[in-house]
């Protein structure tokens, strides 16, 4: 089997984690567990030459800078004319990869804490893929979470399992029966195909995706280690996710399962859980960025760019300052950050 | 009986009130109800020449240039060499004015609601004082609080009581007693004296602050509206308050009880109680000013010079955000402000 490519996508620019993420510096691009940003691990994980080729970032133009500056000029990347969710994007990159190469899928946007159980569930997900399988990962739900997309396990297979059946959001009661069941997972955006069974899929489902996205790599170009799709048949998709175009209509889906620390950081307390796992927190689950002072205080998260944040006598408050706004929220209100005026009007 | 002459005390620096209050623009200097700052506001409780004649303000050399802005340039102003606490600030301004003067002597650091109830109360005192009494400022208790010094009455006298007692700062338990019993009021800082009555008291109890007084006013000097006092004489004096060089000991102290909405605002939950009375909060009792945006809040206060605050899901918190210092505190919290590695190290 020949080495899997790691394809990160970079996309979307959401506001639930305003106002340290804004349009012009978005999520993957922010050092937000650790040192290096989102983007950075995701590349980091995929850094390891015994199982993985070089890898493939698919972007919009805006984030060209940011990708250059972070993963270097000779990255290999495919620049969408315009964005058009996961399923074109996916399919560009098998377009231009060797039909029997695997290509890992990865968002750009979430943290994984244990890289070494990751690279061991690659390794299971693309055996399957060589094989022909669409596999997605199943990360083990440790909460009945409402903001995901569930997937139900079916007949055993090495290495995984079958998908029986996916799952749209559940409400918090359907959430609660999916993890007393056991047999479902979260749906956490990563994938592994083999290139050309992936655009079989496609053209079988969407005949008319995989056919303008065949155009556009056609008629496009590479410059160097950038690809540019020709922007009129790019211009013809109709957006749609892989979950959609691909992985709910495939009769060969397959799930492995992830357990490896996932978490799609969509909230700043799920930041705040995400460092606390990475350490650095105190031992009254306070954790600090940037010049704090915190007292008589527990599960306190504050974050700042510059001004020192003084703290006294709360629990559960997260305090984030940013480029001249400062936010303060409960963990249930950080859910409507993005409603803010500031969120939405940056 | 001729008119009251207001003295207008500047002290202290609290630290209480941080990061708004600092050094180098202390409590009275700032705008913390309304649009008038506490200096400003001692004065236009004063400004009725049908009751009052022209004030004088006792200070210290640092806050000249803030009375001169603040209170113009003709303000009769009698600058301290040294700051010596209430007692011999008062003694100064007594032996600057006329012996059968009334003065109201009033801290310029508090917050009075009801002006019109507030000249009322003077005008009683100040015709107890006319009779040679010493006259404290009863304010009327509304909690069982443990910071302020507290005053038991005697025997009635026309418009007021005898005082039976002055009591240090009491333990909650006793603070309890004290509310319950009716007969105590706060010592709020505020007084009547006339002022050749006072200076004997002074004389009689303390002669040596009475003679160091006396010497430093009369080799001292007027220059326009400012008097000097001799600072070889003053840096002779021993600082203390007038409760203990005059009150308590003098055989004619009266009490004149008030109830017109006094707040020594010595902390961020006094002021936002002082603000909540003053209008302009909502009706879920939060309270704001500057730029910043409420979601889910109920009993929170916002002030920011200039960064716009959000705030989400939290009951009874007070944010300040001033000159690159963010404070997040809860009401209980808010005593510790003063603790605080910002507050301190201002």
């Amino acid at each position: 089997m020949s080495k899997i490519v790691p394809v990160i996508l970079c996309g979307g620019s959401g506001t639930r984690l305003w106002p340290r993420s804004r349009k012009a510096r978005p999520k993957p691009f922010l050092p937000l567990v650790g040192d290096r940003t989102l983007f950075q691990q995701a590349l980091d994980r995929c850094d390891d030459d015994t199982l993985f080729g070089a890898p493939l970032v698919v972007a919009g133009e805006a984030h060209v800078p940011l990708i250059r500056e972070q993963g270097g000029a000779n990255l290999r990347l495919a620049v969408e004319p315009a964005a058009c969710n996961t399923a074109p994007a996916i399919a560009l990159a098998a377009a231009l990869a060797d039909p029997h190469d695997v290509l890992l899928v990865c968002p750009s946007d979430h943290h994984i804490a244990d890289v070494t159980a990751f690279r061991a569930v690659a390794q299971k997900a693309a055996a399957l893929a060589h094989d022909g399988y669409m596999v997605a990962f199943g990360i083990a739900p440790d909460r009945a979470e409402t903001g995901y997309g569930y997937i139900l396990r079916g007949g055993e297979l090495p290495g995984g399992h079958r998908i029986e059946r996916f799952v749209e959001k559940p409400d918090l009661a359907r959430a609660e029966q999916f993890l007393a069941h056991g047999g479902y997972s979260w749906n956490g955006g990563i994938f592994a195909f083999r290139a050309g069974a992936f655009l079989d899929e496609l053209e079988a489902q969407r005949p008319d995706m995989a056919r303008a996205v065949a155009d556009a790599v056609a008629q496009g170009a590479w410059s160097g280690s950038r690809f540019d799709p020709a922007p009129a048949p790019w211009g013809a998709i109709a957006g749609e996710s892989v979950d959609y175009a691909v992985m709910e209509g495939t009769g060969h889906a397959a799930v492995v399962p992830a357990a490896f620390g996932w978490s799609d950081i969509g909230s700043w307390p799920a930041l705040h859980e995400a460092r606390a796992k990475d350490g650095g927190g105190d031992r009254d689950g306070n954790h600090v960025t940037g010049p704090a002072e915190l007292v008589d205080c527990r599960n306190v998260m504050v974050e700042t760019d510059g001004p020192r944040v003084s703290v006294i006598g709360l629990e559960g408050v997260i305090v984030v300052v940013d480029g001249g706004e400062v936010l303060v929220t409960s963990a249930d209100g950080a859910q409507l950050v993005g409603k803010l005026t500031g969120a939405s009007g940056q």
